[in-house]
This record gives C-alpha cells, sequence and structure tokens, in this order.
C-alpha cells in the first residue's frame, strides 16, 4: 500500500515490532489472545494515518508510537467486542476471541485492551486533555454502534445514516489523524484539518464497506448469503433505493418479516439505483478529503494521504 | 453507615447529586441505561473512600468528586460486564442490563461506561502518570477476572485465591483510597498506606462476599441454590477446608462431575472448618488495614476508615 513511500514503510515496520512488544501481561491467556487479535494481520490503517500524519511535524518515534499503538489497540478492542454482538466466526482469517474461547472471556479481552490502549496513550507524556480526546471517541463509538442496534430493521434517513457511521467508523480515524497531528505538534489549523480529513476518510471507508458487504452477497452463489441486510441493519443503497423507488419499502419490510429472497431485494435496490447513488455520496466525502490536504503544506503526509483517499 | 461522621454524610449527599448531573448522554438508552445502572442505589463504598481519604488533605470537590466518579462509574461498568458471565438476571433490585436488553447492549453500555470513568477522571486534572493507576486497575481486573473464569472447577492454593482476589476487588478499593489521598495532596509516604489499607481492606471484603456467598446457600430452604460452588468457582473456605480434609478433595470433583448435592458438600466444608479458617484470615486482612490506619494522623477520615474495617 505505501510502496511509494519508503520512510511511511520503514516506520510502519518498526512500529509493528514496538507493537509485539508492548503485548505483554502477566495473565499468558491474555498475553496469547491479545496477540492473536492484534498481530494476526490487519491493514494497520489507523495507526498509520497516525505515523504519516506526525511525519507533517516534529516527528519522534517515542511519542508518536505508544500514540499509534493506542489507536489500533483501541481498534481491535472494538473488534473483539463487535466479534460477540455479530455472531462473527472468523476475523483477519482466524476464530474470533468469542468464537474460540466465548463471550466471557471476549468481554474481559476487550476490557483489557481498552485498559492497554489508554495505558498507551499515557506514555505519549501528552497532556491529558489530549487524552480526553480517545475516551471521547470511545464514548462516539459506543453511541454509533447502539444507535445501529436499536435501528434494526429501520429505514434511517440517509442524515441519520451519516451520523451513525461517523460515529461508529469515523470518529476514531479522525482520532488517529488528530493523535498524530498532536504528536508532531503542528499548529492548531493544521490539527483541525487533519481532524476533518480523517472524519471525511472514516465516512468514505464505511460507505465503501457498506457497498461491498451488499456486493459480496450478490455474487456468492450456492452458499448461505450473509449480509448486512440479513442482520436487519440497512445501510445506504438501500436508503437510496427506498427513496428513489417508495414501493421498495414495502418489499423491505416484507423481507425482513421473512418474506421473499435476499438476492431479489438486493436486485432490486441496484435497479432503483441504490449503489450508484451511495458511490456518488463516497465520491464527495473523498472530493473532501481532497479539499482539506490541498489546505494542508504538500509534503509526504499529505501526499500519501491523497494517494489513500483516491483509492476509496 | 456513615452516622458518626455527619461531614462524610453531607458530602456523600452533595455527591450523589453530582454523580446524577454526570450521567447524561447524546443517546437516549445510553443515558437510561447508565442511570439506571449507576443511581440504582448501592452502598458507594468505594466513591467514599475517595472522598474520605481526600478528606484528609487539601479538600477540594472539584478534584475529589470527579476522582470519586471515576471510581464508581468504573464500578458500575465492570458490574454490567461481570453480569454478562455471570447470567446474573437482578443486580441492586432491578433486572440487569443484560437481562433487559441483552448481551450486545450490555457490552457497549460498560464500554460506554468505562470511557465515562476516564473522561471524569480527565476532568480532575491530575497528572496523565496519575490516571495510568485507573488503567492499571483495569487491566489488573480484568485480568483478576480471567484468572477466576479460567479456574473454575479447579482448587488453588490460598496464595492463588489471595492473588485472585486482591486483582479482582482489592485493586479497585486500593485505587479509590489511591486518588483519594492524590486529590488531597497527601505526602507520598501517606498515599501508600492509604493504598495499602485499601487493598487490604479489599482482601477482607471479599472474603466476607465469599463467606455470605456460602452461609446463603445454607439457609435457603427449598429453593434452588446458586452459589459460586455450584458455578464451578472454589473460594476460600472449600480451599481451607480440603486442606484440613483432604479426602474432600475427590467429594468435590464427583460434585463438578454432578454427582452428590451442594449442601451436603457445604456441610463438609463447614465442618472441615473452612468457613472458621477463612474468618481467621479476613480477620488479619482487617488487622492490616487497622495497623496502615494507626500510622497515619488520627483524624476523621482514619477514625472513620478504621469503624467500616471493624465491622466486616
Amino acid at each position: 500500500m505505501w510502496d511509494n513511500y519508503p520512510e511511511i514503510k520503514t516506520e510502519l515496520a518498526a512500529f509493528e515490532e514496538y507493537l509485539a512488544e508492548k503485548l505483554s501481561s502477566h495473565n499468558d491467556f491474555l498475553q496469547t489472545a491479545c496477540r492473536n487479535a492484534v498481530l494476526s494481520g490487519g491493514k494497520r490503517l489507523r495507526p498509520a494515518f497516525t505515523i504519516i500524519t506526525a511525519m507533517s511535524g516534529n516527528y519522534r518515534r517515542e511519542v508518536v508510537f505508544p500514540a499509534a499503538a493506542a489507536i489500533e489497540v483501541l481498534h481491535t478492542a472494538t473488534l473483539i467486542h463487535d466479534d460477540i454482538i455479530d455472531c462473527a466466526k472468523t476475523r483477519r482469517g482466524q476464530l474470533t476471541v468469542a468464537e474460540k474461547h466465548g463471550i466471557n472471556l471476549a468481554v474481559y479481552t476487550g476490557d483489557y485492551l481498552l485498559a492497554k490502549a489508554l495505558r498507551l496513550l499515557v506514555e505519549t507524556r501528552m497532556k491529558p486533555e489530549r487524552l480526553d480526546m480517545l475516551a471521547k471517541a470511545v464514548s462516539m463509538l459506543c453511541e454509533g454502534e447502539i444507535d445501529q442496534y436499536l435501528g434494526k430493521y429501520e429505514i434511517a434517513s440517509v442524515h441519520n445514516y451519516l451520523k451513525r457511521i461517523m460515529r461508529k467508523t469515523g470518529i476514531l480515524f479522525s482520532a488517529a489523524c488528530l493523535l498524530g497531528a498532536k504528536a508532531g505538534e503542528l499548529d492548531e489549523d493544521s490539527i483541525r484539518l487533519y481532524g476533518r480529513f480523517g472524519l471525511s476518510f472514516g465516512t468514505a471507508f464505511q460507505i465503501k464497506d457498506d457497498l461491498l458487504d451488499m456486493e459480496s452477497s450478490e455474487r456468492v452463489e450456492g452458499k448461505p448469503v450473509i449480509n448486512d441486510l440479513k442482520e436487519g441493519i440497512v445501510t445506504l443503497p438501500v436508503i437510496y433505493a427506498v427513496r428513489n423507488n417508495p414501493e421498495l419499502r414495502d418489499e423491505i419490510r416484507e423481507f425482513f418479516d421473512g418474506k421473499g429472497d435476499v438476492r431479489q431485494i438486493l436486485n432490486r435496490v441496484a435497479s432503483a439505483g441504490g449503489p450508484r447513488d451511495s458511490q456518488a455520496l463516497k465520491q464527495k466525502y473523498v472530493e473532501k478529503c481532497r479539499k482539506y490536504l490541498s489546505q494542508l503544506p504538500d509534503n509526504i503526509a499529505t501526499r500519501a494521504l491523497r494517494e489513500v483517499a483516491e483509492r476509496l
């Protein structure tokens, strides 16, 4: 992903070693479970954003690495708890903590990693007000997840969908950039712009994820189709399709009542232009990303982040 | 509980109002669930320890209240997650979050309160190193709970039992006192003594809790007896009983294999002196509490804490 940026690749390789070192515990179970969960791959996009953003300022590994690790550990904690809720069996190609060890150990492993994230943040020696940002991000993340859970089987407005995914996904990308900008001691204007970039990036990222979820279900033949809609989670393509073709609302309600076939619904969503309009909204957020980056100095950070945003 | 200490009573009443004010959220579900969970009673022993300890120094509500609230909110978060694991139906006389709203919402409500605890701690404006203590407490708490869960159906040594309950229960009482001592700007020696007092108090508190769990099962007639032993959790009275009468080990193993009756086992534990020896060990920890307090100046804080310790 970072082939054009050898400096970034070098830092990310060093970060990977740092992260592995940091995941030790007196408790053998926790040590193994946490290492498996954190070190089992994943794109490391969020900590990369922290590292890259900090590169545009006063870059000091001893501040940036714990900040980036806090973000990745926090992200992993939320994935472990999400997998309990979604009853997900695998993640990053291996069994989830909940599937392998049961819900009970998954709850505590997630809690342990939340505490670990805070301890890593303290290691940055940033001011407490800056630490508050991460706690606020966790609060908003929980609000987003709860909103999604309670809104199951309901067709939200585009506005509410956006509010939800900004909390669920956008906030952590935003926090990753903000932490990097603060670790790199950038000026207040730049900190703000990087924070906004992160929020828009996370929003576009989640719209893309929701589009992929829909496409993959269309493509899977002869296998049980598991997607958001089957779980009662109504994402942007469906919301747009219903707006374009109000008759669809009843069909979706009937589907939730157990009538009809998911592939048929997804075809109807596609012909009503749901994915097309979602793509267009995603592009608007990519455009916002470009706009914020263009207001920042041209350097390795803004160039690399622009490239990643454009891949969405 | 604080009838002899009107100053403490006044502060605790004011604290109760402060706590209610602090539990607001944009999300209606979270606001209601968190208020119900935190404000539904509970003895407020941990935040009281923070407040009382701070009273022996430079007492400032604006520092002490958020610190005490952080401790109580953190305690509630761990109860919500514990109730998922224990499949507990009621707590403090009302349905648990897990029972009322399902595991999913209980996981996120707990996470939200963990983040809230951190935000309250930031409000104290203490140094980040002091915040680290709470994160460390959460880590140790998770280690204790996981150790207990993985050690089910095993008869631990007294040493390992103590290590487990110090993490599971002692650490949070210790953190409550340490935070109060730091909020009250006590000298390093006093901070250390209050911290040790909290750890010993929490240990005695948990031994008492484990004894009560056993007694209540003995007394319940004609009702399904639900106690630690039935859940495979082996506590101090059983550990001592097996040490005094090694034949009991096989009987307990057989009980875990589904043979025999819990009341019969509990009678055998009692006649082998399990409760008696547990009482004696509890008294040793109460004695430690007295010792630490006697090394501190005689004031309202040490007097009130001595009284509470002696009630154990």
